[in-house]
């Protein structure tokens, strides 16, 4: 068992990302969730940019499932895709919609230089690298937001944006981090063996984290930054 | 509404590939499933190749949600892809289980000349084209399936092989392959307009579907050798 | 013969991207070459930077000769991976390296965002469609630094950048431009025949070029930003 | 140094491949070039998808330098592309036009099915896995055809072939061969450390140079089938 709830892989990744984790996860944007202060506004333009990131990270978790190496890999990522495209997009399709912007507008967004620097190297970083490329490449943003969704859950201090918290401390959302975690944890000792944290690769995937960590980073300054 | 229950572009690659089609869907190890005078050896072997074939299928279904244009060609190809690692796999599994074959067994069967054949090709077809290559190599498996499911349903005289071909007899298959049909007449619109038939690239995606249809009567071939 | 000496295609898609090609062809960090205001340190930065975008654009040529659809299209795209890699980069590191900078150095440099977006971009038109959206989102870096080279070459006022201007003024770089030039028109012909400019994909593909123009005017401004 | 001219992980797998390797090498395929005894019409059979086979593999070569790690990677793989698109395509072109047959009758050429499936496996192994996958999958015909055509220059009986071995005696091609044994070993080092023999991933690369090398075998038997 995993001191971290989250899996031994990104325990380790998480500390090497250092300053750039806090700058993601404690953000001046998640913190305007948090209390309530974020313009609606920069809301907005955050949803409907992260419609747009959504659509290209379903395309990511399609590719590992391309990518995928035997049967268990393969369902995960399967179920994955299909959480997203088939739950999670929903949900920014109807709170979108509650505001009057349709799903063909949401498509049709112009994509933000940050939303597009961040899906590309993510998708890149599949088709360049193999399985555990990818796997660093998206685990700052499905756990980060599980981090994010459970310390907002305890500590938020406003109902304003209460919906969007909880849909990342739900138990539901939880389970998919631990999935992913545990998916993390098995790809690298299935490829790796017992030490994977020596691998000479080691360095490489925690690059991968840290970088799309600091594209998260920018991907909330984006959002704050407003239409 | 097609004059075709699969679509138009189904029927006019179906016509193009001429006796090839006719050598696929009425192969010999088709009517063994339809009289009853298929081997069970032969259709086990057939059998663990094709849930080798599947994994490769499915990773095809992946590619075309990595290569989806907008959220109609995602929505499908992941309902796809769900639909083949969570329904049609588990039922390989249980048939092959009845068998005393399990999973590990069928992940780890050496691979027959014939399935690699197939599936790379398949493969390669969306990895070097695009949405439409992929699509144009899928579609003999998806559809003739449903072609040849629908028929044996009506004319079968052995109940030996029946659980196989009520499984894509079922109005669940047989919706599904409509819905491919409908995804690739709408994929081909989509791209090349009101007459996407006369098109530079029409004939290479018939090419495509034509040595599809011809690796599927290999695939047969290859069941009946046996292991 | 083409009007415009790059070819049809360029011709329409600059002319599309209408003002955005002026922000690039002619942004501060360009003028700064040509009168010679451009401080050293920005050159410098965007050199290594550069030598990194070429590490990628590399693998965007290769991904060219992946997708090519003919022996045509494959020994133009197989030719400029070879100029690129042996002839291009060796002159980033020549200069660099008479500034103190070897190539180890190049290669570990740390990727600026703008570097990364717009690299990952064009490795994911080229994975995600066709030949053509890759062809779409390389033209704006290879033809209009031989646009702006050849009209630095006749309006500079300084010698200062003379070298990195006569670089993309030369004739070897202007064929290459031409050969460029020529193989996108041919593979729109190819693909769409007589008529391209009114597929329905004709404007995806103006999009893909006018992006790519957009993070080209991001990656002078990185430039401008230094280190 | 290597024990082994080609290198060390040659060295390993050719001999994890056992009686494949010699099913391969030995093939009376080979026999026929090494006494004369080949029938010419199977030799241009051959001959003709051999150049279908090299148009897929200088893809193969192209995709190994999108999936370079570093410069060194990427040089090799530009170069060996350079080779086979430049160098050893137009010698089959030139061969085959002695006989009358001209480079679009050879591309239009009708692949053979032991074609299609050795060249999509190839290009999967490299999509779907990493640099190693694909360098493990295009060992077997590099190296193997160095094997050959070193051994057939000393043995050979008959001059009827000896153009044919001649072309993979020569010291360019043989050095060629060191070169990729080499790149493979470096990146072996470069990604497992020092020991990458035991590392988990150790089998999976042998096997994928033992279906390669099946592959093979099956292509002399479709050369000697004729057409």
């Amino acid at each position: 068992m995993s001191a971290y709830p989250y899996g031994d892989a990104f325990a380790r990744w998480r500390n090497a990302a250092g300053e750039d984790w806090n700058a993601y996860t404690r953000h001046s944007f998640v913190e305007g969730l948090s209390n309530g202060s974020l313009p609606r506004a920069c809301f907005l333009h955050y949803l409907v940019q992260d419609y747009v990131f959504l659509f290209h990270f379903s395309r990511a978790w399609a590719l590992a499932a391309v990518k995928a190496d035997h049967p268990g890999e393969m369902k995960t990522a399967a179920a994955t895709l299909d959480a997203l495209v088939n739950h999670e997009m929903p949900m920014h399709i109807k709170t979108c919609a509650a505001e009057g912007i349709d799903e063909a507008t949401l498509f049709a967004a112009r994509e933000e230089a940050e939303t597009l620097a961040y899906t590309r190297y993510v998708m890149d970083a599949g088709f360049s690298g193999d399985f555990l490329d990818l796997m660093a490449a998206l685990a700052p943003c499905v756990i980060g937001y599980g981090e994010i969704g459970a310390r907002l859950n305890r500590e938020a201090t406003s109902d304003t944006y209460r919906p969007w918290i909880e849909t990342y401390a739900a138990p539901e959302y939880q389970t998919v981090c631990a999935e992913v975690g545990a998916l993390i944890d098995n790809a690298l000792h299935h490829r790796f063996g017992d030490d994977p944290w020596h691998a000479p690769r080691a360095d490489a995937l925690a690059g991968r984290f840290i970088t799309a960590t600091r594209l998260e980073v920018d991907f909330w300054s984006m959002g704050l930054r407003g239409a």
